[in-house]
């Protein structure tokens, strides 16, 4: 990944994360990740909206805490640069989309080209967008899941770096589907997250879609 | 299912089995089913393709095998319903396609309404179509599997019965992952004609797409 892992000798390796609302995910990579022995540190959380929860968890956890409003710009373009503008000030290597709710756009994923990562409630390809959880239970599948991937122009569409998969059930509801998908993305981001701190993460070569883990 | 389900004491659940080639699938339905305990029969396998080794599969087994070649036939409509005819003469009540490389088109599933379902190399609605292994692994995605579902007018588009999830390897082939996948199938067809034909399949009322199996 061109960047080396962080470790407790080393400065450690910055992330910025950003959230919309609860910030349930960002909960996990504190409790997981955050000053612990990978040698990773939040380095800024940032939010779209000034409500939302996940500003006083990582205030709480003392991480800077940032809200960047999309009504203070002209455009999504204006509101990405300033987003990234941020991030490089505070030296981040890799941006996490924790339940972001804002499609991303050139003028962020150019200053941080292969550097964000996302998180879905669904075995991409399959049911991207924002109810990949309603519309997996609408349209009958037996097997969902949870997906890390690299975040490119598309919707849901960059290459995948982690999935696991969950069985719905027949009595499923929204309800309880998401709470088992919630507790399979808790694990699955902070690990992610962590082979690629490490440098575990790098892409095939002869398909640049195909994401290699070792 | 509207039928009761085949047992000893009956006469048997009929089954009408479309293949095109080698008939593996086939092969599994046979070992594990024809005039075993579970009251089935193979009534019938049809053929588009007269070299198809399937067709000696069935013989070999005692079951009646028939080439409907679609090249006799104006449209893919007449084609169909001669198919359809066979079905019917042989008192056909679940129709399998399994590695049958042809659309099904409405001549034979309004003869045989929900009684139509096929096999598919990927977890649906992922990579539908005629190549869901070879698709599947140029996406990249970590995660496959296997599909039974009810055959509707669009192409793999049917209300999903059983799936099963398989893990891809980085250092995958097409070959090493239709090997795995090929396996799954042969036990997940088999297991879905099994509860079909035991009456365990129905449909959700709210929601038909969701296919609810006791």
């Amino acid at each position: 990944m061109g960047t080396e892992p962080g470790s407790r000798n080393s400065s450690p390796f910055r992330l910025g994360v950003l959230i919309s609302g609860s910030g349930t995910n960002l909960g996990s990579i504190i409790d997981k990740l955050h000053r612990g022995p990978q040698g990773i540190e939040v380095a800024v959380v940032i939010s779209d909206r000034p409500q939302a929860y996940g500003l006083k968890r990582a205030r709480k956890a003392g991480i800077p805490a940032v809200v960047i409003s999309p009504q203070d710009f002209a455009g999504r373009g204006e509101h990405d640069l300033a987003i990234a503008a941020e991030l490089e000030r505070r030296g981040v290597e890799l941006v996490v989309l924790a339940g972001y709710m804002r499609v991303v756009t050139p003028a962020l994923l150019e200053r941080f080209p292969k550097r964000v990562i996302n998180l879905h409630p669904a075995l991409l390809p399959a049911f991207p967008g924002g109810s990949g959880i309603e519309d997996s239970l609408a349209y009958g599948v037996r097997i969902t899941g949870v997906t890390v991937h690299f975040v490119d122009e598309g919707t849901d569409t960059g290459p995948i770096i982690l999935q696991e998969a969950v069985d719905i059930a027949y009595n499923d509801t929204v309800e309880s589907l998401a709470a088992r998908i919630h507790e399979v993305e808790h694990r699955l981001l902070p690990q992610a997250i962590e082979l690629i701190t490490a440098g575990r993460v790098s892409f095939d070569k002869d398909n640049p879609r195909r994401v290699l883990v070792e």
